[in-house]
């Protein structure tokens, strides 16, 4: 490995990825508002193409697919999975500086999708130009595999996938996230859950009244929706969708043992987001990590009914809505999570909420021992000031399983997030020092790729 | 009665009170975002200092009352009660023109707080400045009181009035609105539900969370939000607050007997808001006018958490809040309301729901048979087609409870409203002619008043 003319090119560049970064970031590319997708596909383009890539803009039922492939020496390909799209910067009062106004404060960069993931795709190109300038050429053959929708459920990449399965075969997949927990050290996440996100709707006049005129008389929107969603789960958190967790499959026993080399979480997310406590009383830090990722969940993201302004208004609302989102576990699928929601709120009488389904996908995870985990821990070691850990499965969501399902690959991390990153959340940042980090990582991973 | 004359007045000189209606409807006076109250007032000033008033703008704990008195001929005095702020516009997409440039189409005047209860106010004007032109003075004393609160619940009412018995003393009110049902026939409304408005408010964490991270292992105020709204009412419509109806009383039998009389608004109600049917399953048209206005009820006037946006954002919200309404009936009160509603989610384990006090008052009721009403029956008689009906409780909320506590004063109507107003909803309007009409018809009580 020449690392270290490798890691001497990733530090005096680094500005000029930064730069790079910051353009990326300055483009808003919302997908659940499909806010300028195309032009962040082209820009992500661009940047594939200025380092010798083969790019094509694929189409798919929604946003395009950004798909670069550069052959390397070796035979072994490294699939690249990352996405372009972002969650929605609201509630924008809540930033410091604005969403898609990249700046640096206190060496950390803020802006939407810096960590999640535009920061973590332009690292990977740095360690590309790193190694290029090195060597003139790949170790292995690179595949990158750019979305526009992972932030709203990939609702269009397992068809994409499974009619390119040629077009994308590969070895070992890294996927968009990763980097480090609040103590610094390197995580690899080789599970993530499913998702099925769905909007409750439910309609009950033309318009909305007076509340003095039909408030004794006529059917409520927000009180129908209120009554539906409190027939989805108990006060003791057990989501009551007949069959629900019938395919939930336990931690196996070297998943707890995993877990349990993870820190304790209970302390840190106390005073980090000022809890008073956890669900269902928790307090054991094993307990609390297998709680919080091997059960699936029915969380209500989003609430709208009616006025939402300062003071009252006296008004008896027309419509409601909510936006829940279920995890979910392995073996559980969004299918059958949609038509379970959908029998049980015609069997408690809600046949007047509508279900709109925003997209999903089930969970996967891979083996904790695999090969290409072990790879990406070594690559890691002469990085980071501390060892890697193995977090089995991580309570996030993601298409890994359909890169497991038609690509047979096994699924690394890296990245430049950490604990402070606020992904989905005002003030999204990373830091400087990780996300150099982070190309360091992935260039050892591609240099490893070529002996693997 | 010289009504040839005075009416001639008010027909021809029918533009120059629509202009100066249009002028204080351009004039935002939302008080529950505190926007344009003073300047309001002032304007509301400016209008009765034109007609020979001696007026002060009177300063409450929140928007100042605008107190004008004028001297008449005969003895008597009548109050006239009405507001110049008006409910927020919003949603303002829905409007056809915008809330606060008054537009004339098809014959009806649009624009916020032109049928509450602007309009009402400056057909009272005009009804003074013909009977001004006709005669030089006024055959009553009369005293406006003109609140800008109304629509958050007259917060500030009530020691106002207690505070100023003397100045505020008369024989009879005309209340703020008024006008004609839906079959155009004008009514006496001599009764008002109270009012108890809050906002219930939680907060789980110091800021919102992914929801792949928290969903499984931390509170989530929009669960905590809908658990603690969904044990305040069941799915039959029963409020669960402890006592809550013990202090209702029963219509009489002749309010019965009266709202017996009134028409039948199931086919109406049904087809005017595209309902499917009425809570409870009523169908009968005595049992709704019963159901609607002598019951209590507990409306959810608004939800407010996390993401509200197009399509999917996966966050955990950590602040939501609902705006809820009590409507009261004789003898409830607002302030049991909230002690039951505080002792109530306490003894569910809703410690931590916030209740915030947004204001109310009683309901109260004038007897039907009231000399004044008769009076009022009278002075509709020639103006409209059809004689008035006695509504003896509406559904709608005001405080006309202070004014008979404090002044002991009967109540009656007189007003432009009709069934298309919209009050409190987008395109709120009057019929141009119906405001012709409550012109005369005040002209008429002020006569009358003379003799009184």
């Amino acid at each position: 490995m020449k690392t270290t003319t490798i890691d001497r090119y990733i530090e005096s560049h680094i500005d000029e990825s930064v730069a790079e970064l910051s353009r990326l970031c300055a483009q808003p590319s919302v997908a659940a508002q499909n806010l300028g997708i195309q032009a962040c596909a082209e820009k992500v383009a661009e940047s594939l193409k200025a380092r010798g890539f083969a790019v094509q803009i694929l189409p798919t039922g929604g946003s395009p697919v950004v798909f670069a492939e550069r052959a390397g020496k070796g035979d072994a390909t490294l699939i690249v999975y990352d996405h372009y799209d972002v969650q929605p910067p609201e509630p924008l009062e809540l930033w410091d500086s604005p969403p898609f106004e990249p700046t640096v404060r206190a060496g950390r960069l803020y802006a939407r999708g810096v960590a999640d993931n535009k920061g973590n795709f332009t690292s990977r190109l740095h360690a590309i130009d790193a190694i290029l300038a090195a060597d003139g050429e790949l170790p292995c053959n690179i595949k990158f595999v750019v979305e526009g929708e992972e932030e709203i459920g990939s609702v269009n990449l397992e068809p994409f996938v499974k009619e390119n399965k040629d077009l994308l075969a590969g070895d070992v997949c890294v996927w968009e996230v990763g980097g480090v927990d609040h103590q610094n050290a390197p995580v690899q996440m080789v599970g993530l859950r499913g998702i099925c996100y769905v909007e409750l709707r439910v309609r009950t006049a033309n318009r909305d009244v007076h509340s003095g005129t039909g408030g004794s008389i006529f059917p409520n929107a927000a009180w129908r929706l209120v009554w539906a969603l409190n027939t989805l789960k108990d006060q003791d958190e057990n989501i009551l969708l007949p069959g629900f967790y019938d395919d939930v499959i336990p931690p196996t026993p070297r998943e707890k043992e995993l877990l349990a080399q993870l820190p304790d979480m209970v302390a840190y997310y106390r005073e980090e987001f000022g809890l008073t406590g956890f669900l269902k009383d928790i307090e054991d830090p094993l307990e609390l990590a297998i709680q919080a990722v091997y059960q699936p969940t029915c969380t209500i993201c989003g609430l709208t009914a009616g006025y939402q302004g300062k003071g009252s208004k006296t008004v008896l609302p027309a419509e409601a809505s909510a936006k829940v989102d279920f995890r979910l576990v392995p073996d559980q699928t969004p299918k059958q999570v949609l038509a379970q929601l959908r029998a049980h709120l015609d069997a408690h009488g809600f046949e007047d909420v509508e279900i709109v389904d925003l997209g999903g996908n089930p969970g996967a995870k891979t083996d904790p021992d695999h090969p290409a985990v072990r790879l990406a821990v070594r690559a890691a070691e002469d990085v980071y000031d501390q060892p890697s850990r193995i977090n089995p499965m991580i309570g996030g969501s993601g298409p890994n399983y359909i890169f497991q399902e038609y690509l047979g690959v096994p699924i690394i991390s890296s990245g430049a997030g950490d604990s402070d990153s606020r992904v989905h959340a005002p003030n999204e940042s990373i830091s400087l020092d990780l996300y150099e980090k982070a190309a360091k990582h992935f260039a050892r991973i591609v240099l490893l790729m070529g002996e693997y």
